[in-house]
């Protein structure tokens, strides 16, 4: 089959032809791919980024995004059919450890990732995952149209999830990033709180489609920002920052636009977070990591999407234009999410 | 081998020599059973309370409070190896439904539950169960002391866990029974919380034996129960009533000693509750249903029994006198758990 | 001034010219009315329901769903100014007591209840409360518009903000009852979640508003209507139940209708709940009361009435025609909620 | 009447003679001092650390940690009378903002804090605070022997109690810091949850102590402790640390022994916590800022106390030798707590 493969960091990955994957174990699913998500952080796998991380052994299959059809599964394999179409949770996780048992995949002390960790991805005609990665979609799914939901989905909807809680009618959340995630981040959040929802980011561009999808009140990031978004809160700032962009400083802007007894949401990465430890004692502010979301994150995402509820802007690629997808994400020229189709 | 098993209802099971189980499936474990606990539920089954719910096809073998050494698995198992010392959750889980992956491990909707569906029980000398049942132990545990903790164990536990929350210092729970439930129950709760802890029971001595474990204060079951909680309330009664009763009127008085907002737990059962909506609505009172715990209140449930937080009176007798035991607990002869020791 | 009050049970009241409240403590706020619900519990009061329990001396006002404009305050009072337009919550609390500190203000032991216990209430020209029930809002809101938010408005916000955490996508939340408090419900779930919802109702004209008002699915109480919530649940019911009806057998319908793990959330009232204890155990379901809401739900719920996304059908009477009203109410003529407007 | 006050910073203060405090308001207490514990906040303030933050004018009463007898009430008190014994919470907060409606006390828009913000304080004959910081005592406490639990002790208590929800049996916490609220904390961990409790401390006695209170394990700071709690722990870190010392790189060394999806609580402060956003990301870790405690903390500690599970060490001094008290403790030489008694 045909498959995106790295073989050197810092130069393009070349498209080969290898042999399908095979089932390896009883829990093991081998999916058709239909859709194949383009993330930054493939970028990052091909400058290196991720090589001490993860260490694969080169050369190997990218790709962690992904949604198909079900095409062979392993003897114990109870949820999925040959033929069922299907979105892939990331990581399969073992179901067995106390991580696993709490429903925190995540933290799963077994798992891999396909396309990160030292196992072929999904920029390929096939990928095996297992069982427990499998969320069964209705038949007439198309796959391309949904898979970015399968990493950026989750992300975005795992963090808004968890601070459903504290966001009632009265508070201010800000989304800070208005990006691939950050416009999954701004639906959920109109879908699951009445909050008000304050839209930062530096395009203008961005700015005007977060209205279109739900943003209350948007505020151009041109380093007023933070007093901008004061402004808008009588002086306190927002119960929740969701930073989508954590890095060049956003991640000290987010602290200032946050509340007392407010939370900081890290879901971008890349900066450097800094702050006297009287800032959270005096204010009891705090500051929340947020991984990639659960399976049941993405069941329920799922399910959102299939209402309306949360919609997507992809460019569809064939697989064998994988370089020109990587090329177009690196120059800026991808609206939404690049999607490669085999 | 060896096995308890029920050949017809309304009389005695009969111990039979019949085959070992075998492994099924990949995730499939094979346990040598070192002490099956015997429950109340093992004579409401040879009554033939459980016939139509559960269906079993006679004969069948009992036996669902077990703990042993593994002695074969699937080759799916990846969390414990031949010789490991184990003892078993009672309801063999998928870990693929919505269910399981939130870690509600009882509402899986694939389970089975051997000794009480159409699978055979621990009263033997072998049993099959799954990988997701099993908890590791220390090997040096002898399973004989702790297989009470299987399913009475965490039964308590799971009810006492969910209550934490709630029970600050400055509250009172009740507890309504102090048998082999309550008295592990009134245990998690000392270790649990900090929450004033008043016992009550029919019987003296198991009154005694609550305030060796942590029984602020107790109360006699005579008629003026409820009246002496509200005594011990300033009127208001308590914040958790958990009922390990639910049968013979106790159901309803434990409503009655149930304090504005606060929470009556179902725990034992057997009798109807009944209550205008208005005490609902009027008081903000609440009735919380309890089932068996779950795999990861197993685990926790070792972690303390380990420490010594939790201790179990047993009395063991041999596979061979299953009968014996079983009269004994049906004539109110055993004091804390009967267990059975292949 | 003139006020609605009761000489005596089981006859309209009078419309009296009598004095005008005046300050008792420091804390107290005099209001001028602008909008008084007429409520079906003033029916109940009328027919001395509440006689016994909050034994008014005769003659007394009524009228409990107050809002209007400040025209006095004690010396005491910080939160709001002669002139400033509220709402005010129902029962006045200490903000001393255990139950007051942790934000439970109908839990408060020092509270009263103007219009139903032995204080007079708000269908007149002006009313006694104190500072702690005193929502300002926005000048230019018109009382009479909102009055019906200070009562059925939070009791039915208040129930819904409690099932938040359990109404993710991809579960189901049944209304029973779209009526006064049903139909403000219904807007509060598709607000704060994004949960499917289904109304349950006998009344045709009732379940089309529903539909407009956020309802997914509609079914006619028929008698077949448990079965029509099975079917459209796989069989397995609701996840919560909201019952605001709880009378006449829908209490037990509604225990029918809650799923295994679920809860049924008691907010009418009238008639009996009754269920065998083994359910509440076999399959780990709850009843939770629920009572008039809280001054921050109050708040909150203000906040979606002032951004459009709950709106209440109401129709205005002066005071002299308060009995019109009253009347109107018990013969079912009433769309929505009257509301007196001296 | 006595009372200790700031005349400039950077030298002692002096003992003056001033007059008694008066009622101010309705909901103002006048309290006769049995015992106000000298804190190291009280040595900042010498230092003019807070002078800018609360901008007192001098010169004023410091004192901030009191306990004692009611010696007037204003007439909007209903709470406390004449003659109660009470221990003060330190931030009289106004019981009407939304803040405080939540149980939020810490967070009152229109709170002020006695011996800190420009208010006299308790080292002093009689201070002058409003009937929401009263919490009423057995009228047989002595003052003295409690005061140090009205700031200290709830700032402890506070973090512990927030953190229960995670510290189920098997997770471990660490306490770094064992000194004044350290080892209240430590108390507070082992009344409250069953988890296993690793202690850091430099001084070999603190460390002492710290496992007659409570500690399962003690690990001495010398450079190796991030080492020696991850060997704890499996090389994971601890679910919660709770950072008292928060100053001199001990805020950087809590991270490091923070496990994945687990809490660094932010209790002490003084240094400057950073840590890259990838951390806070890969791992999902979270930092939680953690404030003075509620009044319900206070309510609730003084259970803990009054049953003998919290006990404090306490050096008594006459209020005349005040200056005697701060010098010890700026010396190191008081073991527990010093206060001052009238």
């Amino acid at each position: 089959m045909k498959a995106v493969r790295v073989h050197d960091y810092h130069t393009d990955p070349k498209i080969d032809d290898i042999d399908e994957p095979t089932l390896q174990g009883p829990l093991d699913v081998i999916v058709k791919i239909g859709g194949a998500g383009v993330c930054r952080t493939d970028l990052h796998i091909l400058e290196g980024q991720w090589a001490e991380a993860m260490g694969p052994t080169l050369p190997y299959v990218i790709g962690h995004e992904n949604a198909g059809w079900v095409h062979a599964v392993g003897d114990g394999v109870t949820n999925v059919a040959v033929g069922d179409t299907v979105i892939l949770h990331p990581q399969p996780s073992c179901g067995l450890c106390l991580a696993c048992r709490r429903g925190k995949d995540m933290q799963c002390v077994n798992a891999f990732f396909p396309g990160l960790s030292d196992n072929d991805g999904g920029m390929a005609e096939y990928l095996r995952t297992t069982a427990r990665a499998c969320v069964k979609l209705d038949p007439s799914t198309n796959p391309a149209d949904v898979a970015a939901l399968a990493d950026a989905g989750i992300t975005a909807y795992h963090a808004v999830r968890k601070a459903v809680p504290v966001l009632w009618p009265g508070t201010t959340a800000v989304v800070q990033g208005a990006g691939g995630l950050g416009h999954i981040g701004i639906q959920c959040l109109a879908a699951l709180t009445a909050t008000r929802i304050v839209v930062v980011d530096k395009n203008p561009d961005a700015l005007e489609l977060a209205r279109q999808i739900g943003a209350d009140e948007t505020v151009v990031a041109d380093g007023s920002h933070v007093d901008a978004v004061k402004d808008l809160t009588g002086g306190e700032g927002a119960t929740v920052v969701f930073d989508f962009v954590a890095e060049q400083g956003a991640e000290n802007d987010a602290w200032q636009m946050t509340a007392p007894d407010g939370y900081q949401y890290v879901i971008g990465y890349g900066g450097d977070f800094s702050a006297p430890t009287l800032d959270f004692v005096a204010n009891e502010k705090n500051v929340i990591g947020n991984i990639v979301g659960t399976y049941t994150d993405l069941a329920e995402l799922m399910v959102l999407a299939q209402a309306g509820k949360v919609t997507l802007h992809t460019k569809q690629y064939p697989l064998d234009a994988a370089l020109d997808a990587l090329h177009d994400l690196d120059a800026g020229r991808v609206r939404g999410r690049a999607i490669l189709v085999p």
